[in-house]
C-alpha cells in the first residue's frame, strides 16, 4: 500500500493504475475509520478497481472550531485498516496542501442543500462539496463510493457531479450500526458510556416510524411528533431536527410516499449525531 | 473535423484521442468567430495537438438579458473558420444538454472576481467558472487557450483550475487587433459605422497611457485621469470603468508597478467593450 502526502505523486499514481486498464475507485475519508468506513472500502475491492482512499479532516465543512478541533485523528490505526482491506493508495494531505495561501474557490450547490443539515449547519455543504470536487481531480476515480448514514451529503454529491459533468459513477452504501442499531459514526468515539445509552434514541425513534409506516400511517406530522417523542423521553438528548422529506429533492412533504426519508439530527451531550431511514 | 452536440459523445472522443497518446487542445468560445479566436486555435494546433473548440453562448454569464439576446450567433460560418484552422472536434451543445432541469451547482471565486468587471457584471464570473469547470470535465483537455483580451477571466480561470485542482495547463494568447488598434471581439459587429469609429477612443486611451508610463510617470490616479479624458473625448463613449491593478490580485494599485495592469470598459452606443494594456 503506497501512502501519498502530495497532489502530484497521489495524480501520478491513478495515470498509472488507469494506463494499466484498471479501474480507480476512491473513499473519500476523514479518518477515525469504522465499520462503515471499512464496507465502503470492501465494495470497491469488490468491484475489481485499485482503491484509494484519502484521510483529511476538511476544516471548510465544520460550522464550530470546537468541533473540528475534537474530531477523532488516529493517522496510524487508519492506515493499518486501509492496508487490511486491501487498499492501493491513501493519499493524506496536509490543510496547506488542499488550502494553499490564496485559495478562494469554492462550489455552491442550490436546492438540495437547504434542508436538514443544510439549514442546520450552514456552510457545511459548501466545504463537503469544494473538498470532494479538490479530491476527484487530484484521485480521478472512474467510480466513488459514499455510505448512506450522510444521505443528505450523497444527494449533494450526486448533485454536483452530475451539475459538473464530472465522469465519476456515485455509489451509495447501507448504513451500518453497532449490534444495538446505533449507527456507526467516527463521532460516537466521543460519547460518554451514558451518552452512549442515551444515543440509542435515535435508532429506537427511527423503529418508532418505521413501525407506525407499517401500521399504514402515512401523515409526516404526527409520524415526526412519535419520533421527537421517543427521542425526548431519553435523557440527554436534544432534537436538533426531525424531517420527513422526498428523497430526491429533500423538500418536507406532507404524507410519507415513496421514496421518502426521514433524517434525524440531535446533540447527545456536546455532540451532534444524524440518521436516517429511507422508505422507498 | 467531427461536430458533438451530447456530452458523451464529445468525451468518448477525448477518451480516444488521449488513448492514442495525443494531447487535447481545448479552445472555449461563444462562437462569433474572429481572429482573435483563430489565433488560439493556432496555439493548440502549433502544441501538435488535438484540437477542440466548444461554441456555446452561455446564458448564465450574460448580466444582461439584452446583451444575451443580441450576442451574434453564426454557427455555420464558425465551423468553417474551425475546419479551416485544422480543428479535430467542435462541440456545439444546446442549453439544456449544459443546463438540464435541477441544474443549481456553481463554482464562486472569490478575490479576483471582485474588482473590474467583477465588479460592474455581478454574477458574470460565477456564470464563467461554471460553464469552463463543465467543459473542462467534458472535453478533458490537457492545455485550454484564452485571450488576454479577457485579461480577468483568464486570471479567475487559473485560479479555478488551481483551487480545483484541474490537471489542465491554461495558456494566456495576447490580444489581436483590427489595423487601427480596436481589440477584436465579437461584440463590434454590433457597432454602427459612427460607433465603430467611436471604439478607437479605447485603444487611444490605453495608448496614452502607454505614452505617459513611458515618459516615466508612475501615479495611477493621473494616469487614470488621462485615460478617461481621452476616451471622455471622442461623442458617444461612456466609460464603465478604467482602473490600474495589481496583475495578480487585480486589486486596485496606487502606482504602476511591474506587473501591472490598466484595465478599461466602456459603453459605445449599447455595447459594452472591454480592453487592457499590461505593464510587466
Amino acid at each position: 500500500m503506497k501512502v501519498f502526502e502530495t497532489i502530484d505523486d497521489m495524480r501520478e499514481w491513478s495515470r498509472a493504475e488507469r494506463a494499466t486498464g484498471k479501474r480507480v475507485a476512491f473513499v473519500p475519508t476523514m479518518g477515525a475509520l469504522h465499520e462503515g468506513h471499512l464496507t465502503l472500502m470492501r465494495e470497491g475491492v469488490r468491484r475489481g478497481a485499485a482503491l484509494a482512499v484519502s484521510i483529511f479532516v476538511n476544516p471548510t465543512q465544520f460550522d464550530q472550531a470546537g468541533d473540528f478541533a475534537a474530531y477523532p485523528r488516529k493517522i496510524e490505526g487508519d492506515l493499518d485498516k486501509c492496508r487490511a482491506e486491501g487498499t492501493t493508495a491513501v493519499f493524506v494531505p496536509t490543510d496547506t496542501t488542499i488550502y494553499p495561501n490564496g485559495h478562494s474557490t469554492s462550489v455552491t450547490i442550490g436546492g438540495v442543500t437547504e434542508n436538514l443539515c443544510g439549514a442546520a449547519r450552514p456552510g457545511h455543504f459548501r466545504g463537503v462539496a469544494t473538498v470532494v470536487a479538490k479530491l476527484f481531480n487530484i484521485v480521478q476515480p472512474d467510480i466513488a463510493i459514499f455510505g448512506e448514514k450522510d444521505f443528505q451529503q450523497l444527494v449533494v454529491i450526486r448533485r454536483m457531479v452530475r451539475d459538473l459533468d464530472l465522469p465519476i459513477e456515485i455509489i451509495g452504501c447501507p448504513t451500518v450500526r453497532e449490534p444495538d442499531g446505533l449507527a456507526m459514526s467516527s463521532r460516537n468515539k466521543r460519547l460518554t458510556p451514558s451518552e452512549r445509552r442515551s444515543a440509542l434514541a435515535l435508532h429506537r425513534s427511527l423503529a418508532a416510524a418505521e413501525e407506525m409506516v407499517r401500521a399504514g400511517k402515512s401523515d409526516s406530522k404526527s409520524i415526526l411528533k412519535k419520533v421527537r417523542q421517543t427521542m425526548e423521553a431519553m435523557g440527554g438528548v436534544r432534537v436538533d431536527y426531525a424531517k420527513i422529506v422526498d428523497a430526491d429533492t429533500l423538500k418536507d412533504i406532507a404524507k410519507v410516499k415513496s421514496p421518502a426519508l426521514l433524517a434525524i439530527a440531535a446533540f447527545v451531550g456536546d455532540t451532534r449525531l444524524i440518521d436516517n431511514k429511507l422508505f422507498s
